[in-house]
C-alpha cells in the first residue's frame, strides 16, 4: 500500500512526528518518526488524549510485562482519542475529520476465535503498546477503520480516550452476567474498580458493594455509584451472597473472600493483576457451582461505552486527576506515586 | 401423613427392615428399623442394588466429609435402584410395581435456586447418606415420586443404580459445554473419569483424551471410549488446546496442567475432590478468558442417563467389579483397597 | 389443613368477606364469601389495590378468553397488593403485617417445566382470575408465601399492584435480550407498550422507538421514556434495523412491520393479543435468522419490579387514571371506554 | 493481486477452463473462461464433485430466487469438493494438494455481524451461485483459504461436496437446541429432511419423528436414523409435545402442525422454503412461549461435518442417486423430476 492510495484531509500532513519511546526499564526518550500511512481499510488518527494504564507503568518500571519484553524501542499508550486525518483504500473519505475513540487492537479476522466472535482472543492479535507493536504516546497512529469509533460531541476527548478502561468494565459486567437487579461485590476502588462500579450500575445492578481497605478510596467509590462499601480489614463480605464478584485488585485474600461471598451459581470475574498464582478454595467453588472467569481485552464495547458516557450514565471525565504532554511522559508514568492520583492523561497535541 | 393415606402393593409389606448403619469412623452395624411410610407425593421403594461411592468410603473411614459429621447412626449409600411397592397421597397407584432408579435428593422447591431451575443448589436440600439424612444400605427407602425415575427393561438393576454417578458425568458434560465435535481432556481414569469419558462421547465429543499415570487405568479408559490417553508423568497435555477439561482426580498438578491445556475461552469443570486449596495459574485463566466451574449434584439427568444406557451409548454394567450384601457392607466399603476394583455394588435384596 | 394451623394477626379476622363476582358475560354481582384459610406455605392477604387488566375486561364482555369459559361465578382481578394478615403452617409469623405485591400464580412445583425454572409454563398452573381459580376483586386472598413479595415503603399500594403488568414488561425485555445499548422498537403505546418502554429503558436500551397511530399515545410514550416515536400510518420503521421488537398491540400489520424492522439475528417478542392467526413473512424470518417468541406470565420478576419502582427507574403511579371500589367493579371494567383512560384501579379497602 | 504472487502446484495449470453457465430461465450453455487467480489469503481449487441444490434448480427454472435475478451469465453450484492446486499470498504452500470441502461463502469480516461471530448474516456476503457471484459447475474456483476445509481420506469426494447440505442440518440442530435426549419432529423427508434427521441423531436426539405423506420417503427416513415416522394425512403429531421441530418442507400446514406439536418453550426452526407468507397460530406461540427461528447459511460447520462423516455418524454417500458431468448439467438440473431421485451430483472432472 503506497501513500498514493490513501486520502488526506485538506490540511497538509507532516512527513514526520514526535514519539515518546521506551527503550528499556526506566528509559524514556523522544524520537522523530515517519508519520504512518493508512493501509487498506485503515485510517490515520491525529492523537489527542492518551490515558496512562497500569501496564504502561509496568513496562516503564520493569521493561516487561510477563512474557512481553521490551527489546526494541516501544511507544507506550493504548487508551486514546483523536481525529481522523487520512484514510486508506476502502474507507470512505467522509470519515476524514471525524472525532474518534480508538479500540487499540488488530485481530487477524481469519482464525477460529475471530470467526466465532471472540476476536479479543485472536492468537495473532496486534495490540497497541505490546511489543513489538507501538502505541499512542505520539502524534499520529493508524488503526483499522472499524476500530476507530466515532464519538458524539457530548463525549470529551479525555472521556473518549478512557472508553478503553471503560471497555474493561463493560466486558467484566457482561462476563459477570450483571443484569437489572443484580447484587455485585467489587474488590478494589482504584481506577478499574471505580469504572467497574459505574459499568455495573449501568448494567442495572441494584447493589454494588465495593471493598477497599482505604477510606478515601471507599468514599470515591461511593461518589461513582457504589451503593455501599466494606473495609475488608474489619468487615466480612461473605454473608452478602452476591450474584457476581468482580476482582479489581488482584490480591489473593480479596479473591478468596470474593469467591466465598457468592451465592450458588454466582460468577467471579478476575480483572486485577499482580499474582501469578492464587490459592483457590476448591470446595467453595465446587459446592456452589461457582463460575470463575476473566476478561482479556474486549469485543464490541466502544459503541456502548460512547453511549454510556454521552447519556451521563458513566462519568469518565471526573476520573482524570493529572495531565502531562508528550515531553513529560516520564512524569506521567510516575504520577501514580501520588496516592491522590486516580487517572493520568497524556495530551498528545 | 399416616400410613392410611398411602397405598401398598398386593404383597404385604413388613413393618420393619434391616439397615446397615454407620455409628462412627470404621463402625458399621446392622440395625432393625421401621419401614418408612411414603408421605404426600412420595413413593416407597424396595431397594435392589446400591453403588458404593467415594463419599460413602470417606464417611466410613473418617466419620465425616468436610463439614458433615456423623454424630448419629447414619445409613450410607445414595446410588440405588429398586421397585416401587407403595405410594403416598397424590401419587397414582399405577406406579406400584415400577422399576426405578432413584435420584437421591429432596430439594425444598420453594427457594430461589429451586425456582430458577437449579434445585441441586437448594440450601435446604435433603440428600441421601448426608447427615442427618439416611441413605440406601437398607431394604426400603422413601423418595419424592418425581425423583423415582422409571427405567426400561434394557437397563439392569445395577446399571440403574449407577445412573447416579453417570448423572455426575452428564452434569459435567453439560457444564463443560461439550457439543458434537468437541475436543476434551479428562484427568483421572477412576470410576468418575471413565464415566465422564463415556458421557463426553455421548455428548458428541470427537476426541476424548484421558490422562492417568497408571497404564491399566489408561487401558480401561480406552475400552470405555477414550480416543487417546496421556501419561502425565511423561507426556505434556498443554499443546492439546482442548475445548473442555474435566478434572476427575482432584490432584492440583493435574488441575493446573488441565487449565494450561485449554484453548481460549475453554471450560474447566472440577469434579475430583481431595484438596481444599489448589494454587491456580491466574495469568493462564485471565489471558485466555478460561471458565472454571464445577458440578454439585445434578438436575434433570436421570431420564437422559436411562436413555444413554438403554441405547447402548453408555455401558455401566461393565464397571461393576465386586458385589456384597447388606451383611457385608463393611467389606464393600473396603473393596477399593484392591487396586483392580473399579465399582462396588451392595445388593440389598 | 385446618384454621388451627394458621396464625392470625392481632386483629380479629372476619369469617366472611365481600367479593365481586362475574357470573356470565356482562353480569357482575356482589357475593358474600368465607374468608379463605391459608394452607401449608400460604399466607392470607388483605387486599388493598387491584389493577384492571385487558383480560378482566375480556372475561366481563365475552364471558370467556379463548378456551377459558366462565361457567361458574368467578372473581376477576390478578394485579394486586395488600398486607399479610395470617400465615399458614411453615410460614414464619414475622411475615404478618408485611406489605406485599402478589404474584398471582400457583405452579405445581413438581413437573419438568417447574423443575427447569420455567414455572410460568407449568401445565398444572392455578392462575388468579382464570376459571376456575378466583382472583382478587374481593377483600382477602390466599397465595403461596413465596409468591407474596414484600415491597418497600417507597412503593405505593397502587404501584405494588402494578408490578404485575410491569412483570410482563420485564419478562419481555429478558426475552427480547435487551441489554445496555440495545435499539428497540415497540409497537403500541397502550398500558403494556408504555410499561414495556419503561422496562426496556431500565434494561439499558439506548433507543426505544415507539410506534402508535395516535398522537396522544405517542406523546405519552415520550413521557414514559421513549427516545422517539413513529406514526405507522405515515412513517416506515423498516429502515431502523433494531436489535429487538416488542409487539404490544397485537395488530398483524404492526407485527409484520416490526419483523421487517429487525437486524439480522434480531428478536421479536409478541405480547399484544387479539388475532388468532397472523400471516408471517417467512423469507424475512429466514434470511435474517430472526427469533420470534413471546412471554406467557413470568418467572422471578417481582423483586426486580419492586426495585425498579423503588429506585425511580420505572414510574407506575402515573399510569393510574381512574379508581373505583368493590361496589363499582362494573364501572371499572368499563373505564377503558374513555379514550383518555390508561390504567384503572379497584380499591378493595 | 497478480498471478505472480500465487503459487501453483507442480503440474502446469491451464489458462482457461470450461464452465456451465445459466444465461436465463431454462438456458444452460458451456462457456470457456479464464482460470481464476487466487488473491491474498485465497486458494485455487480444482473442482471434483458438486451437489445440485434446490436453489440451483429454482434459478434454472425461474431465472431468479426471490430478489436475486439472473441478469448476466451465472455459474450455478455451491456444494463442492476438490483439491487445492494453487495458493494466493499469505497461504502456506503446503496446502497445495490438499483435498478440501468448500464452504461457499465470503463474508466481509469487517461488519458488526462478522465480528459478532455471525458471519453468515454479513450484509456484504458473496455467496457462490448467487448473482452476481459465480458458483462451481466449472473446473476451477477460488475461495478464501479458511473456507477450504481439509477432509480426511475417510470422506469421499461426493460426501465432501455434501458437507454443504449437512451444514444446514448441523446449523438447524444447533438452532433447535438439540441435545442428548431431545425429542425432535422433522417435517419432510426430502434431502434436507433426511440430512436434518441424521444431524439430529448425531446431536444426541433420543427420538426423531419424521413426518412425510409419501410412504417411500418415510421408509427412507427410517433408513437414515428416524426413530419413527408419521403420515401427516392420517396421523396427528400434536400430542407428541417434542422439544424441537425442524421444518424441512416449507408447507404451511406442516409448519402450523409442527408448532402445535411443541412442548412449552420448544423451538421451531424453519428450513424449508416455498411460501412467502404463512399464517401462524399466535396463541400457540404465545401460550407456550415457543421460539420460532430459522437457519440462513451457516457458521463453523465444516469441521464438524467432516468429523460426522468420517466417524460414520452421518452417511452422505448413500444419498447420491444420480450423477452427471459438466456437459450434462441441464440433465442434472432436471433429475429431480424422477420421484426416486434424492441427491444429484455433477462430476466436474
Amino acid at each position: 500500500m503506497t501513500a498514493a492510495t490513501s486520502v488526506v484531509a485538506g490540511e497538509t500532513l507532516p512527513s514526520s512526528m514526535r514519539a515518546s519511546v521506551l527503550t528499556g526499564a526506566l528509559k524514556i526518550s523522544m524520537d522523530e518518526r515517519a508519520v504512518p500511512t493508512p493501509a487498506l481499510h485503515q485510517v490515520l488518527v491525529h492523537v489527542s488524549k492518551v490515558g496512562v494504564c497500569g501496564s504502561d507503568i509496568h513496562y516503564y518500571r520493569e521493561g516487561r510485562v510477563g512474557p512481553f519484553v521490551v527489546d526494541a524501542p516501544l511507544v507506550l499508550g493504548h487508551e486514546l482519542s483523536g481525529r481522523i486525518v487520512a484514510v486508506g483504500e476502502g474507507v470512505d473519505t467522509s470519515r476524514i475529520g471525524e472525532r474518534v475513540a480508538v479500540e487499540p487492537q488488530k485481530p487477524c479476522r481469519l482464525c477460529s476465535q475471530c470467526k466465532a466472535g471472540r476476536y479479543n482472543l485472536c492468537p495473532f492479535m496486534e495490540f497497541y503498546a505490546t511489543p513489538p507493536i507501538d502505541g499512542a504516546f505520539c502524534e499520529y497512529v493508524v488503526i483499522e477503520s472499524d476500530f476507530a469509533h466515532a464519538v458524539p460531541d457530548a463525549v470529551s476527548d479525555e472521556a473518549a480516550a478512557l472508553i478503553e478502561p471503560l471497555s474493561v468494565g463493560i466486558a467484566a459486567s457482561r462476563k459477570a452476567r450483571i443484569v437489572p437487579g443484580s447484587r455485585v461485590l467489587i474488590a478494589g476502588a482504584g481506577p478499574i474498580g471505580v469504572i467497574a462500579t459505574q459499568a455495573a450500575r449501568a448494567f442495572g445492578a441494584a447493589e454494588v458493594i465495593v471493598s477497599d481497605p482505604v477510606a478515601e478510596r471507599r468514599a470515591m467509590a461511593m461518589r461513582f455509584g457504589a451503593t455501599s462499601t466494606i473495609d475488608p480489614m474489619t468487615e466480612d463480605s461473605r454473608p452478602l451472597k452476591v450474584d457476581a464478584f468482580v476482582d479489581a485488585c488482584g490480591i489473593p485474600r480479596a479473591i478468596v473472600s470474593g469467591l466465598e461471598s457468592l451465592r450458588g451459581a454466582g460468577v467471579a470475574v478476575l480483572v486485577g493483576t499482580g499474582f501469578d498464582e492464587v490459592s483457590m478454595p476448591i470446595p467453595t467453588i465446587m459446592n456452589n457451582e461457582l463460575v470463575v472467569t476473566s476478561v482479556f481485552r474486549y469485543t464490541d464495547t466502544w459503541p456502548l461505552g460512547a453511549h454510556l458516557v454521552a447519556s451521563g450514565q458513566v462519568d469518565l471525565d471526573s476520573l482524570v486527576t493529572s495531565r502531562f504532554d508528550l515531553d513529560t511522559v516520564e512524569d506521567a508514568l510516575n504520577a501514580d506515586k501520588n496516592p491522590d492520583n486516580l487517572k493520568t492523561i497524556v495530551e498528545a497535541k
